[in-house]
């Protein structure tokens, strides 16, 4: 999607603070962090939401739930615990239309929110 | 697990207002609401945490994110968008220690908070 902010931040056109990259996924610092810890995790295929997301891509969305844990394990946030926050349409608060797993962590004692 | 109440809920023991249910998984509404629709969708497999699972997991993982949607779709809240939230861990806010993925939406404008 010659668009999509995260399709250039994944093709390097726009910088971002990587903390994961492979052939599938990506792992990047959120530039708004609501979390000590906020970094999104997505599949480098252009998908816009869960919404657009059929039987074909099972196995992406499994890798894409491995890698999330993977990222906060290797940010040493796995032990205290976090978060992992889906937005799926704007009204849902979605805010870049590129399928993005938040990943939220890092709290001294507790997020102060509750879902 | 004998002392985990989603899977006495699984096995009928304990009465929940189900959504959905397949060889797989699970859905049934949330007692103690945080949205207009909130619903808890987990596989039946007793699984504490994503910091529990492993490569082995990869196939029901992108189950489990499949079936958040078909829930999503059957209970007629995808269109007006959705969230997903995962707590992995007490220092969370993780209150039951078998996977499940919070499913919410439903709201007449926007969820009033962001993450």
């Amino acid at each position: 999607m010659t668009d999509c902010i995260f399709c250039k931040i994944i093709k390097g056109e726009i910088p971002a603070k990587f903390v994961y990259q492979d052939e599938l996924m990506v792992g990047f610092y959120d530039i708004s962090p609501k979390a000590p810890v906020h970094v999104l995790v997505m599949p480098k295929k252009h998908l816009e939401s869960l919404r657009s997301v059929n039987d074909g891509e099972k196995d992406l969305m499994g890798e894409v739930i491995l890698t999330v844990h993977n990222v906060a394990k290797k940010l040493g946030i796995d032990k205290g615990g976090y978060k992992v926050v889906i937005n799926n349409g704007e009204g849902a608060g979605q805010l870049v239309f590129h399928l993005h797993l938040h990943l939220l962590g890092g709290w001294n004692k507790s997020p102060g929110w509750q879902v």
